[in-house]
C-alpha cells in the first residue's frame, strides 16, 4: 500500500489500531460536527494562483516565537502516544527533531516529560499544561518542563471540563494497565481524569507567568474578544483551536475563527492554528490568512500508528512536500 | 446498550415500538420537511465560545411563569402515551416532578388530568387544551385543570385541522381498543379526533380567559405579527412550535422563529420554544436566542418507551448534564 | 397500496408503465436539471402560517378567462394519453369535467379534439397548440377547436426544435402502430414529430389572433422581458412554464420565473404556472407568489396510468384536499 | 450502447481503457476538487431563455485569431493520445481537420509534431509548449512548429512543477515502452518528465515573441491581475484554464474566473476557456460569459478511446448539435 497522501495514513490506523484507540483519537464532541467543519472549512477557501513568478527557489523555513523550523508544520499536544505506539511520546519526539520542528507534549503523555527530552535531546519542544486545583501539581509541571528544556509553555484553555465524546462514553475508554499518564503520576492520581480548575480565569496567566521565564502560548482562543484579552495579559502566541471538535461542539472551524483572531491581534503576538490539516495547501491557506505555523493533531497519530518515529517523519515529509509544491503553483 | 445520547433513545424506541406507534410519534406533515427542519436548524447555528471564565459553579435553575424548575426544559404536550408505556401519563407526571421540571399534559392523554394529578401530587404542570366547537366541554376541561392543581393552561392555535400525515393514513392509525382519550369520554365520541372548532379566532382568548384565573399560554406561533397579536391579547406566555412539523409542512423551524418572536414580545410575556431540541447544546442556543425555557416533544416519548419514568428521567438527566457541560464549555 | 399522496401515483405509474411510456413521460432535457429543480425550487419556499384566523368556512373556487373551477389546479397540456391508459384523452376530459377543473388539450393526442370534446361535452377545454409550418394546418386546427367549443387557444412558445431527451433517443422512441397523432393525420404525417415553424416570432401572434374570437394563453415564458411582449402583442393569459423541464435544461424553475412575470404583468392579463407540482402546499404557495391557477402535467399521466378517468379524478382531488387544508392551517 | 452525450464515451473509456490510462486522464490534483467544481460551477449558472425568435436560421461558425472553425470548440493540448488510440495525435489531428475546427497539440505528444502535420495537411493547429531549462530545446519546438505550419503557439503557464495526481503516483504513472513523447527525444531524455524551467517569468513572453511571428497565446490564466499582465506583455489570446484541475487544487473554476479575466481584459485580445464543458449548453454558457471559443480537453480522449478519430467526430458532432439546439431554445 503505497502511503500517498494523509489520508492513507488514516485509513491504515483505522485499520490496525485497536477500535478503542481509534475511537479515542478519532473521537469529536457529541454529533462530531466541529471535528468535521475543521476539515470542509478549508475545502471552502479557495486559491487565486499567480503564474509566471519564478517559483525555482523556495524557502520555506519560518521562525516561530525565534526559533527556526524546518517549515511551518509542528506537532500539536495530543494524549497517550503509546496508544498507537510502544514508544510513545518519545518516537514522536525523535520525529519532530529528525525533520527539524517543534513538538508540544501533552500533560496526558504516556512518557514523562523528561523520558521525552532525554528521546531527542537538543529538539525544540514545548510542553502543554493545564492549571490543576491542586496548583502545586501545576506548579511542579512548570518547574520540570524548563528544567528539561523545553522553550514554551501551551495552556490550554478550552478544557474545564471534558467534553462528551460519546463512543468514549459508550467505550468505557479508559488506558490500558500498563500505561500511565506518567506526567500526574507523582502528583496525584488521575484516573478521572480532571482534576482540572474549573475556575480558571484570566488572571491565573499572571499567576503562571510569575513561575517562569518561559514564553506562554494559550491553546483554545476563537474569537477576537479572548484574542484581545490573552494579549492584553501578556501572552506570547496564540493557538486558535477547539480542541480538534472533542471540547465544545458546534463552535467555529479552526480556519475559520483565525481570520478575526489574526484581525484583532494585530500582530503583537503570534498566531498560530490546529485542526483540520490534512494536505499541504491547507497550510498555505492558513498562513495564507495569517497564521504563523499550524500544527497538526490526529495525523501524528496516524503517522505513529502506521511506523512510530518513521511513519510520522513520513507524514510531515508529505505535508512538507505538498506544501512547497502548493506555494510553488499559486505563484 | 448504552445510552448515552437522545438518539439512542430514538433507535430504542424505533426497535421497540410497535410499527404503528412509532410512526405516530414519528409522523411529521406532508413530506416532514419541517420536522427535519427543526433539528437542521439547530446544527446551522454555531456558538462563539469564550474561555477561562470560572465555570465551576453554575446555577441552571430557572423560573417560568413564577415556579422554579431545576434546569430550562420542560416536556411539551403529546398524545397517547400509554402508546409508549404502560402507565402511560402517569408515569411522565412522576418523571417531570422527579426531575423537578414542568409537564404540560394533552389532552389527547390516554389518562385523565385527574389521575395524571393524583398519580404525582405537587408536581409543576400546565394543561393543554384545544376550543372544541361544543364550548361546555372546553369549559369543563378548564374547571377540571384548575381543580387538580394544574398551573398554567396552554392553548394549541395550529390545529383547526389535523395535519396530513401520510403514514397514518397509510396504517389507518387510530387508538387500540384498550386506550382511551379519557379526558374527553364524559364530553363527546372523539374516534373521529376533530370535533375542533375551526371558527376559533384571537378574541375567543378572551373568553378563555373569562373562564379562569390560570395563566393562559399560547403554543403555535411563529411570526412576530402573531407574537404581537398574542402579547395584545393578553397571553401570559407564547410557545414558538409548530406542532413537531405534524401540521403546515414546510414553515419555518421553530429556533428560527423564536429569533421573530422574541424580538417582537420585547420581554413583555414569557417566550418558550419547542421541536428539535436532541441535545443540551441546543436548549443553550434557544436560551441564548431569547426563550426562558425550552419544552421536548418526542424524545419525552423515546424515554417513556425505554423504561417508562426511569427512562424518561434518564433522557432529562442526560440533557441536564449536556447543558451544563456547553454552558461551561461556551463560557 | 393505498393512494395517499401523488408520489404513490408516481410510484405505481414507474411499476406499471411499459418503460418507453414511462421514460418518454419522466423525460427531461439533457442531466434534467431544469425538471428537478421544478420540484426543488418549491422545497426552497416558506410559508409564515398565521393563526387563530377563522378557517371553518373556506371558498377554494377561482375564474380564469371568466370561467369558474371547483379550485385553482388544471389538466397542462402533455402528449400521447393512450400511451397512459387505452381511453386516452377522452378518459382525461371526463376526469377534468367531474372535477370541474379547466383541461389543456394538447395537439400531440392520441384522440381528436373532436373526439375529446364529444367524450365530455360542457367541460372547460383549451387547446393547444404550435404555429407550423404548413401555416393552413394551424389554421385548420384553430377551426377546429373553436368548432368543437374549446373556450381558449394555449400557444406553446418554447418548442421552436424538441429538447434533447436522452432517454426518448437511447429507447429510440416513437408511438407503438396502432397510436396516432389524430389531430394531424389530416393535414400531414408527423412521425417526425417536427413540421414546426423554428421562424416564429412576437408577430405571428396577430396572425393567430386575426383567425379567431378565442383567448390566446401563451405557455412557455420565463422572463419579465418576454412578460411584457406577451401583453403587448395582446394574449389574455400567460402560462409560466419550462415544458416540464423538457427543452432548454438549466434555465430557471418555473415557481421561480412566476414572480418576476408577475411583476412585469401588473395585472394586465391573468398568469398560471406549471411545473413541479406535486402538492396541495405547492399550489398555495403558486397563488401567494401571483398565479391564478396551475396546471399538472405528468401527475396528470400518473393518475391516468393508474385507473383511467377514476385515477387522474383521485389525483385531482387529493390536491384539493391537500390545498384546503394548507389554506386552513396556514391561515 | 448508444452515445447520445458526453458521458456515454466517457463510461466506454473507463470501462475499456487500461486503467493506468484512464486514472492518468482522469486525475485531478489532491482531492480532485477543482477538476469536479470546474463542471459543477457551469451547472450553477443559469439561463434567462427567451421565446419566439426567429432560430429557423442559426450561424455558428466563428474566428478564432482570424481563422473560421465551424463553431466554437476546439481541442485542447493533452498528452499521450496513443494512450487512448494507436494512431495517437495523428487521429485527433484528422477528427479536428474534418469537423473543421482547431487543434492544439501538445509538447507531451506521442507523435511528433511533423507527424501530425503530415496526417492533417491544411487543418487549423495551434502547438503547445512549456519553456524548458534548456532554452535551446524550447526554441527548436518553435522553428519545428513554425516549418510544420502550426499557426499559434500556446504557452501554459501553470506548469513550473507538476501537480500532485495521486493515483498516478499510486500506479507508478509511466509511458508504455513502445511510446515516446517524441517531439522532446532529440533534444533530451524526458522520464522525469520535468525538465521545465521554473524561473520563468513575464519577461520570458518578450524572449518568445522574438523567436518567432505566430501569435502566442497564454494558457493557465485564472486572475485579472495575470489577465492585465498577459495583456500588456503582448501575448494575442488568453486560455483561461487550470490545467482541467491537474495542478493546484482547490482554486477557481475556469467559468467562474472566465468572468474576471473578460472584465479585465475589455476586449484587447481573445479569450478562450477549457475545463469542464460537457454539453454543448456550457459552450454557450461560456460564450454569453465572454469566451471566443472553448477547448475540450478529456471529452477528447474519450473520443479517441471510443473509436479513435471517428469516435472523436461523434464527440465533436454531439456538442456541435447540444451547442445549436440550446442556442435555439435559448432565443
Amino acid at each position: 500500500m503505497a502511503m500517498v497522501c494523509l489520508s492513507d495514513f488514516e485509513a491504515y490506523a483505522k485499520k490496525y489500531l485497536p477500535k478503542i484507540a481509534w475511537d479515542y483519537f478519532a473521537a469529536g464532541a457529541d454529533d462530531c460536527t466541529t471535528r468535521d467543519e475543521n476539515i470542509l472549512a478549508y475545502k471552502r477557501i479557495r486559491f487565486r494562483p499567480r503564474m509566471l513568478r519564478d517559483v525555482s527557489v523556495m524557502d520555506i523555513r519560518t521562525k516561530i516565537l525565534g526559533s527556526e523550523i524546518s517549515f511551518p508544520v509542528g506537532i500539536a499536544p495530543t494524549g497517550f502516544h503509546q496508544l498507537a505506539w510502544p514508544d510513545g511520546e518519545k518516537s514522536t519526539a525523535r520525529a519532530a527533531r529528525a525533520m527539524n520542528t517543534c513538538y508540544i507534549a501533552s500533560t496526558y503523555s504516556t512518557c514523562t516529560l523528561e523520558e521525552i527530552s532525554a528521546a531527542a535531546p537538543g529538539g525544540l519542544r514545548w510542553f502543554q499544561l493545564y492549571i490543576h486545583r491542586n496548583r502545586a501539581a501545576s506548579q511542579q509541571l512548570v518547574r520540570r518542563a524548563e528544567a528539561s528544556g523545553f522553550q514554551g509553555l501551551v495552556l490550554t484553555a478550552d478544557l474545564p471540563y471534558t467534553g462528551k465524546r460519546r463512543d468514549d462514553v459508550r467505550n468505557g475508554f479508559r488506558l490500558p494497565p500498563h500505561m500511565k499518564v506518567k506526567n500526574l503520576e507523582r502528583a496525584f492520581e488521575v484516573c478521572k481524569m480532571s482534576p482540572l480548575d474549573a475556575s480558571v480565569t484570566w488572571n491565573d496567566i499572571y499567576w503562571l507567568r510569575s513561575l517562569t521565564r518561559l514564553p506562554i502560548i494559550i491553546k483554545g482562543i476563537l474569537t477576537r474578544e479572548d484574542a484581545e484579552l490573552a494579549v492584553r495579559h501578556g501572552v506570547q502566541g496564540i493557538i486558535v483551536s477547539n480542541h480538534g471538535g472533542r471540547q465544545l461542539d458546534e463552535g467555529p472551524a479552526t480556519i475559520d475563527a483565525l481570520v478575526e483572531v489574526v484581525e484583532a491581534v494585530r500582530g503583537r503576538v503570534e498566531v498560530y492554528v490546529d485542526g483540520g490539516i490534512r494536505k499541504g495547501s491547507d497550510v498555505l491557506k492558513a498562513l495564507a490568512l495569517g497564521a504563523k505555523c499550524v500544527f497538526i493533531g490526529r495525523p501524528a497519530l496516524w503517522g505513529l500508528a502506521y511506523k512510530g518515529e518513521e511513519g510520522l517523519q513520513d507524514v510531515l515529509r508529505i505535508l512538507q512536500d505538498e506544501f512547497r509544491l502548493s506555494m510553488a503553483l499559486a505563484g
